[in-house]
């Protein structure tokens, strides 16, 4: 199989250093154009890079030289977007009328009535509104994007309970640090503390569910029945977003009917496909983010602790890797559906 | 006035230090009496102890000699219990048929039917429980409970809603090591990890609110139409017990109200009750444990991020100092309120 | 006694704060201007401050609107320098022409020959440079500096070795957090890990002791014949910086000497000093940060496991507070003595 | 080439999972019998375990029963040890008159004359000793060790160092929470501090690698010329011991010959083997123990910070995986040498 050349836009920050660390080692992909600011390029990013998620600089774009925020100046097949939101709203929209295909991890365009919103595990027919946007916007290109670290890892475990009748689910988020990026976080901020406040995060993780769980008609995405009501909090953990998820559902569930559900859930037949999508963990003390965040290489979400509330509402936990599924492994795994689709 | 003299039960454990640290500079009391396990008995508290809640061990408890658990080998007005709950229930017992007054901190009593299960500023009523308790067991002293942690925490700002006509609570805890005792949690546990589960813990969370803010009807405690869902996590924090809630009206409500209920909660006229019963942020990053924990010496508790949910539902972040709001300074400022209605 | 007005340059940085916090309860002074960068200029300082060293802001700095760094808006006996080396270079300069007496935690005027680096406990006599660097500089004001955080500490328990016949210091440090400023160390660099390096500051270590230690002549500062290597390292802990000391000696020392000298330095009748300037501990664990460096209200250091390593060199660690007593309480303590000596 | 069937004594402990993750997946070894202590016996290790150092137990040995100390009801060609010293002492000496080959990591034998203290690529040549070994105490096994953790980081440092006349090494560690064992400490004595002391530890330092760094004569070993002291202090860090070495030649040295040194310490052609035994990085703030620890799957260690001191002198930071280079993958390496030089 022939490789594909992919850029990345926002390089060197955590989000962009993961795209590289999962890209570095890509079956399909080609590393070829490192995207980042102004001040930045033509500097060698092995050079600029304060690299973060491992000990090294992986060999094979140390040496790259970085390029400006132009599509002009950038060839690529994919372009992967690592840019925050404000960012991402020009320079995105830049890249996909000049006929690039943008896989992004940004929110910009996320809510857009006519940009994929993408979970591939759970709506890839929603891969039918690129037909939509390109026509709308009269674009070459087109831009995907996949959700917020925390609803992905949320949404993951409550689309398998659609059917059981999922109608109500209130969500409280122990977030790691890795998702706040780069100095982010100040230690004397969070060491021996919880911060209870995230900006944006709440709203994100209450209306994009609805979305993503919602039905492409054709022409668009008719919201889920649900509501989603979250509240984030950010603790002291490198990785791994722990969610404490109360569920309630229109009729009585059982335990066995819950777990039966989250087993259903199939993976697909994708490079960056975990052999699990998710995994159920019966131990009372389990899932814990140290130990379960790179199960899968950090694309499988883990399980745990389901048990009955009252007789509509089911409680678990659910733990997830925020940089890898809940952010770059994301986009590429919705890359990578792409191509399989014939979209590339 | 003249002193109260105290003993405490179980003194060398994280809950009995705090004891002993509060009651070493309190106007009212003054330590009698340290009373330990079997093999500790007749050694000096200063050289037994592994002080941990200071630098040092208070000078007028050093010397002391430790004590069986014996109610004929102890001498004091007041006992207080930081016992495990299993040693509890037949050490307080003991003590209480002996003619103590036990403030207790165990579990072991909290849910008996005779026994009050307190919060000054929550349910003063239910000391009326002391005569039937004394009836009922032909006991010439009597147990006064305190509850878990959490509850504690939690109820202090569930109270006030009780006029608002709150119906339902759904609450995600965030708590601290110093609930597990010491060694406790084991730093290889937790460091870069969260525990999604306490034993025992969620079903304290979710029964002693119900009594606590249930009604004394003279004989005994109708609990409150109340229902509690909790889920209970440990997080890498030193001291302070966050709490996410969300709670639900029998019909809608505003922040404002909200707030004004909080700000209503009125502390007592008692050596150990803080300035403020509920300190009300607005900030949108508080509270914070490390930041808010010593508010009030640790028997404040601090709300914040108020916010409105769906119509009937509100959510707000709640925080208090576990081993002094939610352990030792729960049990004394009880001991307080029965000698101000005296009782002692 | 009257009371003295003081000025804090640098107000809302972590230094900054620590002066408010201790300046808010202090005896002889009163704050009265917060002087901070241009974009602060006339802010309030309660609305500016990103206050971080304890639950709330002072009540009584809370509505002093800021000022420029110009010091004939500026009105004040003391000026406190909370400021960071390289705008301190030339805005002490301008106070102390202006005639301010400026007690500086910053490190510009430190080693210039006619600035007294001081310690009360350890140089008082090097006051007498006040009035070369008067003349010098023509200034009808002057500064006075205390030293880095880690030397203070270090220096404080090399005083007493020096009559002992100290000749080498080999000192390896464990520095923590709130050192580093705000938002300084950002907690993905510091979580599960140790940042062996620290700009500047091992440099400081091996100088600013040999002045420190040195002898005034009238003139000026010869220089303690003593070597001092560091190696300096940033540890996950909020305040106390810890250091491991190996001390080598002119002759056979024993650690009772050693011992002895350390309890016989003695502290001075001035407010912010300490009961006990160094604590002995003899516990085979301590000092610890989370335990030790409050001692004293963070005046005091706290000495442990003293050692015989070979028959001329002892190993020791050392604890202190460092932004208590090795920053702002140094330079509080140095403006106390000025006082004291009528200098002021 | 076929497989050596090996058992691990003490496989419940962190250093014995340590060892069973690596053995796992290790070319020449085949786990097939797993010791625990009485009441463990007869139990699968997958139940029995409280398994900390990844997700999961490794499928091929949670099915096997555990067997008591007793070299009787084992059968192997080499036991691995990873008993506390106290049990060591019996049980290995138990195995290896039995005729086991006991490869150790405990320090019960590790200063005995003759049993080789072992680091393959500082000092093969001791394995000599155990002919000694075997004639001394009519053995037919034997016992090989290797140091403590500590020891084994610095002196794998040390080693290139001696031909540039090294005489004296001032040592000061930072060690990770894992060398403890599990529960090892508590989270409460080490969040936001620094434990000063680590029983038992200086003493190793300063006595193992004057064996390990002397000269086999053919009976026994000479100890090297050469003075070290130690001061062992516990970080809040999961893996990866820092050490701050000063290191005293008896000429004068430059950082260059140092770099070169460590870089010319070759790695063996052994499985478990790194690529490079010392890494040496050149920028300001490494080694780091989050970062750096895990480099040639733990076995590498990573040196950084050489800098000159006085002209005798060299200072710079040694970093190591503990429980990989510093227990497990020790002990696995010396196994692997013995392999090859058929002594097995």
């Amino acid at each position: 199989m022939r490789k594909y050349s992919v850029a990345v836009l926002g390089a060197t920050g955590m989000v962009g250093q993961k795209f590289i660390q999962i890209l570095s080692n890509h079956e399909w992909f080609d590393i070829k154009s490192l995207v980042a600011s102004e001040k930045r390029v033509g500097k060698f990013y092995g050079e600029e890079v304060e690299w973060k998620v491992s000990a090294n600089v992986p060999e094979k774009v140390r040496d790259i030289e970085m390029l400006p925020m132009d599509p002009k100046k950038v060839d690529a097949d994919i372009v992967f977007s690592a840019l925050p939101s404000d960012t991402a709203r020009k320079v995105e929209a830049d890249f996909a009328s000049e006929g690039f295909v943008v896989a992004s991890n940004a929110s910009a365009f996320r809510m857009e009535k006519d940009v994929p919103l993408m979970i591939p595990e759970v709506n890839p027919e929603h891969l039918g509104l690129i037909e939509v946007q390109k026509k709308n916007r009269n674009w070459d290109g087109f831009i995907v994007t996949n959700p917020n670290c925390t609803t992905i890892i949320l949404v993951l475990s409550l689309k398998p309970l659609m059917d059981l009748g999922l109608k109500r689910v209130i969500v409280s988020s122990m977030q790691a640090l890795s998702g706040a990026g780069y100095p982010g976080v100040p230690s004397l901020a969070i060491m021996d503390n919880v911060l209870p406040f995230i900006k944006g995060e709440e709203e994100k993780v209450e209306e994009e569910p609805l979305k993503l769980l919602g039905k492409f008609n054709g022409s668009e995405v008719e919201y889920a029945d649900l509501t989603v009501s979250a509240s984030c909090h950010r603790v002291p953990v490198i990785d791994g977003h722990l969610e404490a998820v109360w569920a309630e559902f229109s009729r009585d569930v059982e335990v066995d009917e819950v777990i039966d559900a989250f087993n259903s859930l199939k993976p697909l037949d994708l490079p960056t496909s975990p052999e699990k999508v998710i995994i159920v963990r019966k131990e009372s003390d389990r899932p814990q983010p140290r130990l379960d965040r790179d199960e899968g290489d950090g694309m499988s979400i883990t399980v745990g602790r389901v048990r009955k509330d009252s007789s509509n509402a089911i409680k678990y936990l659910v733990l997830g890797h925020n940089t890898v599924r809940g952010a770059a492994g994301a986009s590429i795994l919705n890359a990578e559906l792409m191509i399989k689709e014939k979209l590339i």
